[in-house]
């Protein structure tokens, strides 16, 4: 299984469309093969910057969503709004404690 | 290192309660010896659910920071707000890589 971690920062004036782009997002990117987690959110001490939350089986259903011409246009776009700071970690997730 | 994902929905009566709280809790858990990362943010598509995403050096820091006073005392507070949620599920991160 996969875990990723996405962090991006939109300037004030389109804070409200990327909350509604991220949305829009996760609504499609939860009907892929693969996809076990798809989560949006905003950081409570940064207005803006916004956080993607996935999990995935494996790293190939991750690299097939990334190379979709849609996820392309999606950093072309938000690019496009001035966000420059989009970064994307994955990791092999290994053994799983379930704390709580 | 470990990667960890906790959940928890706040009634609607104590959302802003809950955002004061967890930014208080981010703040104090980046001091703590192990603690790589501790992001607290809201879940776009559904307001007072909130994710706690952190990285810490290992299990052992994590579990020292679980059995702090405090953490048991935020737990109990949450509960007595009316969080029935609360999820926490930690992972050993294996091998990496950097998307983008």
């Amino acid at each position: 299984m996969i875990l990723s971690h996405a962090r991006l920062t939109f300037p004030a004036a389109h804070h409200d469309t990327g909350r509604q782009m991220l949305q829009g997002l996760a609504a499609h990117t939860r009907t892929e093969p693969g996809c076990l987690l798809y989560l949006v959110s905003e950081n409570l001490e940064v207005p803006g910057q916004f956080f993607i939350t996935e999990q995935w089986e494996s790293m190939t259903d991750m690299q097939t969503h990334l190379a979709l011409p849609g996820v392309g246009q999606a950093v072309a776009a938000v690019q496009g709004m001035g966000v420059n700071d989009l970064s994307i970690t994955a990791w092999e997730a290994g053994a799983a404690t379930q704390i709580m």
